[in-house]
């Protein structure tokens, strides 16, 4: 039986970056449009959102269109 | 009788999250793109839209895309 | 004749409470993401747009790209 | 020969509304994510965008994915 | 051989307003939803992006979800 | 065995310049929606994300979407 694949199957470079976080639990930052800057490792990924752990240990479900650009804690 | 499937079909981990808070009544706190930050507890979910049970009791029709992020209130 | 669908036609809770306030001409709020908070009854809705009989009797459309969020005045 | 359809060929209430507004030249107010309120009348609408006959005589080319709302003027 | 058509290839108002702008080397003004304002004159033009010859010579890359409006300096 | 193309395989000129940039490891900013202006060379894109390597030599993910402009370093 066939599923239709869902983009999230195309394994781009962004999407195996994102994956590699995932597996290594990399300290990072992300910085929204809103201009807030949230500091976790991230969890899982979708077509839609990040989920990150975050410093209080709560998971926060961040919409990927907020998302300005994500980096490596220094 | 076949009906072509939405996007809500696809069963993402964004989605079943959601889908989670729903069914617990999870009080949530939903930070938008406006700097807005919402609380309450939701109560569907469409491909457009989450609808989020006020704190005054009043439903809110919140887009998915004035969504910066969603996370469990502390 | 077949006509192809849009994506209206699809009847997701979003579009059915809307359509509800446009009915029962239901006195709303609607917060843009400008920060603007726009005061009145819905008209009609399609695709792209919501039309609001504002406060001072002017038709206003407003691109759905531009919403935050809908309540009805408490 | 067919050349494929445009989502413009979609007669939705908005794209009619704005049709009407070129045709009778209703000055209007546009109000934009910018917090832009640019006046004049609409000259023609695509797809991507509207051009107004500014206030100065001046041809504005306005992308649809910045616009808040628009209005007649008062 | 056949090529895939890309989106840039239906001759919408705008895109044959941009390619005018671009023949005629026109001054224009470029507002960004960011609020800057970009002078120079268009070098070319594709589904994502316009290229500007910036005022001091340099190539400015725009990507076209960034634009508010567009106009010929006054 | 046949892959399905993605999106980036499209030769537009925004995608050849960035690719031009790539190679050439060419200083550029860019500047954010959010009103950053982040500075370094590109080292790849894909359809969703270019990275960055910062001035700092973390690699910076940036979403497209939240690009405002890319221009060469003066």
């Amino acid at each position: 039986m066939n599923k239709p694949p869902t983009i999230i199957d195309i394994p781009t470079p962004s999407l195996r970056q994102m994956q590699n976080y995932i597996r290594e639990k990399q300290p990072l930052e992300i910085k929204l449009v809103t201009g807030d800057v949230l500091s976790g490792s991230l969890f899982w990924q979708d077509v839609d959102c990040l989920c990150l752990n975050g410093a209080d240990g709560r998971n926060i479900t961040i919409w990927k269109q907020a998302i300005a650009y994500i980096q490596p804690q220094s």
